[in-house]
């Protein structure tokens, strides 16, 4: 056996904790040396905001693993409140400055690993520190501490850590309000089904202001940026973007982007052969191309095993990622994979669309709710670019199942030949991703859609919009300029239809594809609009 | 256009309505002939055992359709009560019976679809007459109608159907036992797998007899073949399997295998040219090779599609079937895909075997729950074979990733890679599947795990077992013969084994993990029981 060699991480949470633990499996001989900066290491950040509004009752069930413990099983010597504070990489020593008593020591590696993670952006406007952002569990307790005497919270941000922020601490019984600079909430998806997420968070009585920001904070109000409007609030939350952890990196010279961010090979080495990079501070080569960050456990993770594994011999390279991410919030469900329509349509790209709204399981068994689902898909070679699903129940799986897709490489019309498992309290027959896949054939073959907005262009470019729904669902709401002609005497009206443009739509889109089916074999020009009534709905909300 | 055509469907459930709205979609001109036996086309099946239980409350909610709103929206002539006696193939022409009147009619067409499913076995004991079995609406309301009055009922039978009828008639109040044949319940999946159903069903008081058959239904008991022991019922349900309903098709000289199932080709074209197979009654391509039949509402309605898409003029070939299945009950979750170890065996594989039990989600968030997963890989090229992934929460999900994975090529190690959606009450950063990709790495990488089964071997051959649990979990019951070293401590012994072989476990195989990988370093051939304690458990019950 050579001498035994050390290995130095820095930051002791997801990324750099599994990179430790990977590392002494793979070497029994090594030193291992874990520098964190806080108190705690190994613990579930994802978690952070259950516990303010007591869904996780415990605090401590949030520290996963205490530097005792793994000292004991994995023989790592992990060291909390102890700040690296300085690279030399000519001598390949890092300097560990105690946070309590400032003592510095310059330890040799053999190895670094940096996991530094990413700090919550803090916006350059008045009053600025007295908002309040949640990383770590220091940050919990002050948000905890401040909601006790609480009433009115203002969050900034309508990302996942601010809505989940926004439900707790609806839970704990606070008037709270989500200020977001964007048009929608969550930028991973795209406007029309993060409504239906706004939506959610209304009807549980979150004032929700899009297209707005804080432009200052004051000690019982904000002030708004559209037109010096102000809420009341006794807690500011900022939740409105990290930047990565970087400044170590910077002084040691080590390449990063423009935004800061290292940059890693395949095999997650920075431009230092002897310093390894993951986790948040670490851009992450994509699926689509290009590199950028990424900010989810699960990468900090398999990418901190990655690097363990390089360093130790075993080098395989990192899959490049889609980004897969999950939200819950009000007994809602929305989860993501890839790149959103506005994005690729920013881009120019020629792409496909698709919107569904199945239920989750078979409608005679009882408890079926309904999803939302959006494909978006090359239309040049059927490949799945993204997808979002919404709903009460079972929008994970769906995502999941496209997500394997997609790192399968299967076409959006493959979709149709999955075996999902049916019976009929999990699925459907068709299950709903069978029924993307589906649609994506029909539309394949040339039938027609419309996007919701889409329709008011065709509409003025003469296209006649024919509702197929039932005179009740009419009733209940119909478009503006919609003409009736309920799906089951479609036949009655098809020769009057001969030679026309239409767009057809029902409520979801499922009987407008029948209808368009038939229509076009009267010779009417026929397109469907894509998730019928209930997506225009979502979208011109 | 040319002369309108005709189709003549055989069949009115799951693969032939199917093909009949489909059929339409693609041919507004076409005359389309249903024709069905029984009272009600477009049932749901597979909801039947609920409305038993009283799960799904609403009879009516069975049906999903009705020739009449068939007829209104897609133009079909759905003739119920109507069976298909004979087909002259040479002059294309089928003759439909009335059930009712007996009167008969000869329909000509110029493509037929025959989707007529397959019928329960009547195994042929003595008083097979008095026994019940299900298979639609008829079925149900007999079932149903003496199940008020009994008191003890014994299900012959402990596949899907059977199970659910158990649980079902549990719920109404019966006495339930389950007699199965084979030395374990639900042939599907694995022995050690199907135990948890056993398990599952034993506690919510149904009594599970395994190895053993009916030999006779007498009016007030059974009796089995093991040695004439007797159980008393008053009602006996017979769900022993199904075989083809074909002798239509056999009559007409079709080509059918040795099981009577008819043969079709990749675009589910029979022998004859002019008829095509779907469901039940037709053979499925395998993804393993060779052709089987597969039980199961999804593929028959999918092949149902392809059928009416081949008979249209838009041929696409099946793709081979994995047979994706989902059994719920008692509160348990009971998923698979693909082929079981014993099977494989059976045939020589040479194949690798994971077992895990990991959290359905964060163990730090509220409800985590014990998943059981098994993977059946390829030993030499590491395809992935099979899975079995039983649990309260989140089976069905797990099994459509990895059953998605399949259908994509991927490979075990690559489920590691795989990004799935996570948040702490959905999954884990890294997720069951991810951990299955983990495992097998290491295996691939040269670590060894040892089966339950193989275990007794081993130490036969002089391995020692030991177990690195804690005192504690060592004291509530430990494997007869293992030597206790918590692995918090095995460094302290490390030396000691050096040079010898052992074989390591823990309660599910994650700290035998990395005690085989510390103590290999120390110069110990270690091998890791795979699925620890739990899955050995489960085996030798
Ligand atoms: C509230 C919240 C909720 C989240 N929810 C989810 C979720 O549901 N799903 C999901 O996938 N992701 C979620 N995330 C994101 C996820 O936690 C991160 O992607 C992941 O933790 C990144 O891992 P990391 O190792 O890069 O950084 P971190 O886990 O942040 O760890 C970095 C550590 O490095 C330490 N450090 C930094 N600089 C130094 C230094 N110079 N010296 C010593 N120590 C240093 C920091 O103190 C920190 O503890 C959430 C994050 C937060 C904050
Ligand atoms: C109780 C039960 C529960 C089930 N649960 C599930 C489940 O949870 N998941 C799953 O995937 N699958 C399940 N299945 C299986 C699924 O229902 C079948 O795979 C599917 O229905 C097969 O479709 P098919 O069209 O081949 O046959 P069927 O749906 O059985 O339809 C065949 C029809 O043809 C008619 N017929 C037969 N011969 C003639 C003739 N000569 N003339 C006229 N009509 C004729 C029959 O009367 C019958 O109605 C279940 C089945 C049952 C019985
Ligand atoms: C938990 C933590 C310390 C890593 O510990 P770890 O032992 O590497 O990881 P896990 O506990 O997940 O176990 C994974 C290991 O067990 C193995 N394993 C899991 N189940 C197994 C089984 N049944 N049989 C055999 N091996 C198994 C895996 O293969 C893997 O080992 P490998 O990396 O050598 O392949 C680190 O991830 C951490 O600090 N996490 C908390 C912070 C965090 O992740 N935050 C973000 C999410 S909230
Ligand atoms: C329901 C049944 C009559 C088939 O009807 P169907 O109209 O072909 O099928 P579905 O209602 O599932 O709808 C699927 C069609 O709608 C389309 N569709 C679904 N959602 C859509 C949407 N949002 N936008 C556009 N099209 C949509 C699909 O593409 C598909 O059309 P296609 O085949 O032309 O591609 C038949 O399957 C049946 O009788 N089932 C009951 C029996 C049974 O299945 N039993 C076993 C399970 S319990």
């Amino acid at each position: 056996m050579t001498h035994p060699r050390t290995y130095v991480i820095v930051g002791g949470v997801a990324g750099g904790m599994s990179a430790a633990t990977r590392l002494r499996r793979l070497d029994e001989s090594a030193r291992i040396i874990v520098l964190e900066r806080g108190e705690h290491v190994s613990f579930a950040n994802c978690g952070l905001p259950y516990h303010v509004g007591g869904v996780i009752e415990e605090r401590l069930s949030l520290v996963l693993q205490t530097p005792a413990a793994l000292g004991a099983r994995f023989g790592l010597d992990v060291r909390v409140s102890t700040e690296a504070v300085a690279i030399d990489r000519a001598a390949r020593t890092v300097t560990a400055r105690s946070v309590e008593t400032g003592t510095e020591e310059r330890i040799p590696y053999d190895a670094l690993i940096l996991s530094t993670g990413a700090s919550p952006v803090r916006i350059p406007i008045p009053g600025v520190e007295r908002g309040l952002a949640l990383r770590d569990l220091a940050d919990m307790d002050a948000i905890i501490e401040r909601a006790r005497d609480a009433r009115r919270v203002v969050v900034a941000g309508g990302g996942f850590i601010g809505l989940e922020l926004a439900e707790n601490l609806r839970h704990r019984g606070l008037e709270v309000t989500v200020v977001e600079m964007l048009p929608q909430l969550l930028r991973p998806f795209d406007v029309e089904m993060a409504h239906l997420v706004t939506e959610r968070m209304r009807a549980h009585g979150v004032d929700v202001r899009l297209g707005t920001a804080l432009s200052a904070i004051e000690p019982d109000h904000v002030v708004l940026d559209d037109g010096a409007a102000t809420l009341e609030a006794d807690l500011v939350i900022l939740s409105v973007g990290v930047r990565p952890d970087t400044a170590l990196a910077r002084e040691a010279g080590l390449e990063l982007d423009e935004r800061g961010y290292l940059v890693v090979d395949a095999r997650q080495r920075t431009s230092d052969p002897a310093i390894w990079a993951v986790g948040d501070a670490a851009l992450k080569q994509r699926a689509e191309g290009g590199a950028a960050p990424v900010w989810l456990a699960g990468l900090a993770n398999r990418h901190g095993r990655l690097a363990a594994d390089a360093i130790a011999g075993r080098a395989h390279d990192a899959v490049p990622a889609f980004g897969t991410a999950v939200l819950g919030v009000f007994g809602l469900t929305a989860a993501v994979v890839g790149r959103t329509e506005r994005e690729l349509c920013e881009e120019g790209r020629r792409i496909r669309v698709i919107h569904t709204h199945p239920s989750d399981h078979a409608g005679y068994y009882p408890g079926a709710t309904t999803l939302s689902l959006k494909l978006v898909l090359d239309a040049d070679t059927d490949r799945i670019l993204g997808a979002q699903v919404i709903g009460e129940n079972g929008a994970d799986k769906r995502i999941d199942v496209i997500a394997t897709a997609m790192a399968g490489g299967l076409t959006g019309r493959q979709l149709a030949d999955l075996e999902l498992a049916y019976a009929p309290q999990f699925a459907s027959a068709k299950d709903p991703v069978n029924m993307l896949g589906y649609v994506d054939d029909n539309l394949i073959d040339g039938e027609e859609n419309v996007q919701w907005h889409e329709l008011a262009d065709r509409v003025e470019e003469g296209w006649r919009l024919i509702d197929v729904r039932t005179d009740g669902e009419n009733a209940a709401g119909a478009i503006p300029g919609s003409e009736l002609m309920p799906l089951d005497d479609l036949r009655d009206h098809a020769e009057s239809l001969r030679g026309e443009r239409v767009i057809v739509h029902c409520k979801v889109g499922q009987r407008g594809h029948t209808a368009a089916s038939l229509l076009r074999q009267y010779g009417v020009t026929a397109a469907n609009l894509d998730g019928g009534y209930t997506t225009w709905l979502a979208g011109t909300a």
